[in-house]
């Protein structure tokens, strides 16, 4: 958690107004939000996600009243020293021994309709809310947050372009690490702290999958020992101190390449690049994706590209839009995603992605490490 | 997330039928888990929580059928990787463009009673599970799964007592890096790579209060530069590869303690010995609270311990028993919790914690780093 270097640029001062009034154009009476990325994005505050209830409520405007915000007194002080502690909001302190959802609800009065609750809130504090507010159906917080927090500000593109340069200087540093003889996990702990290193609050996933693991998409990381001869994906982010979130994936040879791995990566590289050449306003985000199925399929390898091509990101490594068939959004300038197709014959597989940025004129990547195969010395 | 080196004896094969018996005796029809801590307790599946469903059901015992886990197509291998795909549970993937909370319903059917969600399911998961299976009222898994979690085996005991040997190897070494003109945050990493280097898989918070920041309970790190006669309050945790977390605080002088320090600190070891001496099966949780006030107010300083005396450890850095005022809870063997009592007066403060365990005879401490007042060298 780091709250004390705010870059004041990203929190504009109207967030909380225009949150309220699309709460009310949403239909919902108030929001809810416990910590996570809705409270921060309205705040800046970086709150702990713990069993002490800590909540902004944002009754919609125009005519519900001020936003407050309920913290137990222990985070007191940090919740003062935040962002939040700048805004107007009254924050209201519980003690160890208060109900702190009798509070809220107590605060908030006869709803009028219906509220909504942060998407990751904790099951624990909706079925509290819950009860304590009977009359208040629930919906997700996101109905009204969704439209918002998915067209990036000059500040949030800036903050996950400095995210990405971060992620890159990582990349730039990985054929070091690629030795064989060492495990997928000690490379995955170089990784990490390098991602600290070059500058990241927080370390996200340091997925190293070498040889047939580069074949499961989702494999993480074992003591599995580097081999001349295998590729190895390596998929990695973290979350800078802004709290804006970086996401890279490049797959490196160690060695010579098999020569059919050779050939799908080459389409696995056109594939990716047809994808982000899609990349602008009005294009739908399952255009993009079959963009990057196109070239994958016509090679014959659709059957091995099992996962959808990307997902938004932001103040969350995996957020809206999502890139997949079926979300049919159309693209807007400031939504940023992955674009991330993967080709996964067996018993190796190769996975590219760079997180792109729509902007009036189409794409821009905030990666720029070389996608062209790195082989690494296997001696 | 570390899959693949799971400890068996950590998860008795009987669980998942204690599991569906508690179920039926709490009054639930089914449990339904997502990734998380409930879900690894019941299965060893360490899954990592997406927005993608991972779903883990569990159906009331004897009436329901046999336990089933829904995941994402991706994360099939790992799941059956995991030491869930030793367990007699279908494992059913769903594909990306499928709806897994319908796949849900489907498989549950119609259900006689209310559903049991994990506490920490988000909010997107609650809400789509409740309009799925609308005729189930939903509550809480922790009413079923609250009385096994709470009492831990001989197993889970030997991963916090391993836990806490590995943190107590990283408080040995901070002496070393408190030196006058290094900032909190690099002592944090500091400290950060030794938790790491001593054993665990995460690390999960590194509080480095320093001079008047150590009078604020849950300050975490900043950019301060210690200082000669600096108290350090430091409390830090992380996660073992087994799933379990360790947590433990001490204060540290540097060079000379101020008379007043010097006074309260022996009171405060004196009153986190008081709590420790109270342990023992029978006994409440909030009667361990008393004893750890006792000695504080009896001194004059009951109004600067403004927190709880402590809070239940296992797979949660927080979880049942809480050690608080109001809670009746009589201890029983298996059950562990911190035991933490601080004392804030301005402008400086002090914790000392330690996690403990209640047995038959007693409690025993799995902290062993000595309690008595470090003064490093200011020079």
């Amino acid at each position: 958690m780091v709250t004390d270097r705010p870059d004041p640029g990203l929190y504009p001062p109207d967030r909380l107004d225009r949150a309220a009034a699309a709460s009310a154009e949403a239909g919902l009476a108030a929001l809810l939000l416990t910590p996570g990325p809705d409270l921060r994005y309205l705040t800046g505050y970086d709150a702990p996600q713990l069993e002490r209830l800590t909540c902004l409520a944002v009754p919609a405007a125009p005519a519900g009243g001020k936003p407050f915000l309920v913290v137990p007194r222990l985070e007191l002080p940090a919740a003062h020293a935040s962002p939040a502690g700048g805004l107007d909001i009254e924050i209201i302190p519980w003690d160890e021994t208060d109900d702190p959802y009798a509070l809220v609800a107590q605060r908030l009065g006869a709803l009028p309709g219906p509220v909504g609750l942060s998407d990751r809130m904790w099951a624990l504090m909706v079925l509290r809310l819950r009860d304590a507010l009977p009359g208040a159906r629930q919906e997700l917080a996101s109905a009204a947050l969704r439209g918002m927090r998915i067209r990036k500000t000059p500040a949030e593109v800036a903050a996950l372009r400095a995210a990405g340069e971060a992620i890159d200087r990582v990349h730039a540093r990985v054929p070091d690490w690629l030795r064989p003889g060492r495990t997928e996990r000690q490379v995955a702990a170089d990784i990490a702290d390098a991602i600290i290193g070059e500058g990241h609050a927080r370390v996200d996933f340091t997925i190293v999958a070498s040889g047939p693991n580069a074949a499961s998409p989702h494999h993480e990381v074992s003591d599995r020992v580097l081999l001349a001869g295998d590729a190895v994906v390596v998929d990695i982010g973290g979350t800078m101190p802004s709290g804006y979130c970086s996401d890279c994936t490049r797959t490196y040879m160690i060695g010579e390449p098999p020569p059919e791995f050779a050939a799908y990566y080459r389409v696995l590289r056109d594939a990716q690049q047809a994808a982000f050449a899609a990349v602008r306003p009005g294009v739908t985000a399952e255009a993009v994706d079959a963009a990057a199925r196109g070239p994958i399929a016509a090679a014959g390898y659709g059957g091995y590209f099992v996962h959808r091509t990307g997902h938004g990101i932001g103040l969350e490594s995996h957020e809206d839009p999502y890139i997949v068939s079926g979300n049919t959004e159309p693209l807007e300038p400031g939504m940023a995603f992955s674009i991330e197709p993967g080709i996964y014959p067996g018993p190796h597989g190769a996975r590219i992605e760079d997180i792109v940025v729509c902007t009036e004129q189409g794409g821009e990547r905030l990666n720029n490490v070389t996608r062209k195969l790195i082989c690494v010395d296997a001696t």
